[in-house]
């Protein structure tokens, strides 16, 4: 036994369910509301940068990106936007936080396996309400000790859990599909991470330095996967 | 002594530090706005519907009264509203999201006396990453053992946080401004409060049914008075 593994954390949008999805979808309606005013060539690059530059302000999740969306509608088109067409805009963010929670193929079955071995937690980044509210429409809560709703997942988010769940980093396994914030923090830490990438990432979630062949990392392809990949790192030779 | 008090919680908005005002002004601000295009006469209840009707979507905080206000802004001025004054609606969500964090006088001192007795911790609804930002801000965070944002602050939430704290609701005294939020659900639970009410109530959490004569309730009128309460509560003969 390399090392003791005694906890396992697992991300939840993009690991447990679909979500990037629906910002995609989100994001492609806007576009044809906005294409109504002006040339859509560039806008996709701009909307990302209003959103980069809102982070600090609204934070994650799908109120932030809305009123970032909006934001930017008016920007770009000049204020000639109608209140009709922003109303339309605000109503993409009330569906986001109403999209249907769809458990991604054999979730339930890994996070059992895992689970019958190691104590899981569920950490999740963004909006306390809608992840609540995602959380408990998924069925998935009763399999976790501690569901975490955090603002950023850095390395002082992840001290200060691993603190409050009393583990030390390198008893701590990470499940997620994002490298930047499943994945490296703990990585830095001392702890592990098995990466399961998504179809589709975000380009915030893209910006990244992890090394893909790092000792203390996994990669699989899908749910299937994991508990190996975790019992890998526990028991393996790595 | 006629019960072992073993923790005390704090609210933040409105306890800690000046909130609603900051609320008033904008919905005043928003007011003007929306008074250019029809009669004001009966704005304020309707925009109170609008917002009630949406925290089941949006939650509490600054970004969902935003998008509260802008649907509101649409649907009473008949979609007439331009971009412009959307955007100094969406505007008002980013000033409330950067106001200043004004710490209420003797706050500092109050927590300090309840803390050389007692461990403190701080409990606060709304939006996470406005609620971290603030607490960062107001220096307070230090004094607190630990700092929960919770969605909603019912009977369910409490009961979770006592079973993770590790206390009995017996053990615990919870000191805020809402008698709906701070007060009511502990006091159902077995534990006990200490109001300070705020000058200024938001409607909503203006609804409630808690006896005034309550045998495990205080009611203070500024921080100073704070910390003889919990004694009270305490060690006295209530």
């Amino acid at each position: 036994m390399s090392t003791a593994i005694r906890m396992v954390g697992f991300d939840a949008d993009d690991t447990l369910w679909k979500s990037e999805d629906y910002y995609r979808a989100a994001e492609a309606e806007f576009r044809r509301i906005v294409g109504g005013y002006i040339d859509l060539a560039d806008l996709g690059g701009r909307l990302y940068e209003v959103e980069k530059r809102n982070l600090a302000v609204f934070g994650y999740g799908a109120k932030g990106m809305v009123l970032s969306m909006t934001e930017a509608a008016i920007e770009v088109t000049g204020a000639r936007i109608t209140a009709t067409d922003i109303h339309r805009i605000v109503s993409l963010g009330r569906e986001l936080l109403q999209h249907p929670v769809e458990v991604l193929p054999g979730i339930p079955a890994a996070v059992d396996a895992v689970a019958e071995h190691w104590p899981v937690v569920l950490i999740t980044k963004g909006d306390l309400f809608h992840q609540e509210a995602k959380v408990r429409t998924s069925g998935l809560a009763g399999r976790f000790e501690r569901i975490e709703v955090v603002s950023e997942k850095d390395v002082d988010t992840y001290a200060r859990l691993f603190h409050e769940f009393g583990v030390e980093p390198e008893e701590f396994v990470m499940v997620g599909n994002s490298l930047r914030s499943d994945i490296a923090p703990v990585l830095e830490l001392g702890g592990a991470g098995v990466h399961m990438p998504y179809h589709v990432t975000w380009a915030h979630e893209a910006e990244h330095d992890v090394d893909a062949a790092h000792p203390r990392l996994r990669q699989v392809g899908d749910a299937s996967g994991i508990a190996a990949a975790v019992a890998d790192l526990a028991f393996g030779n790595g």
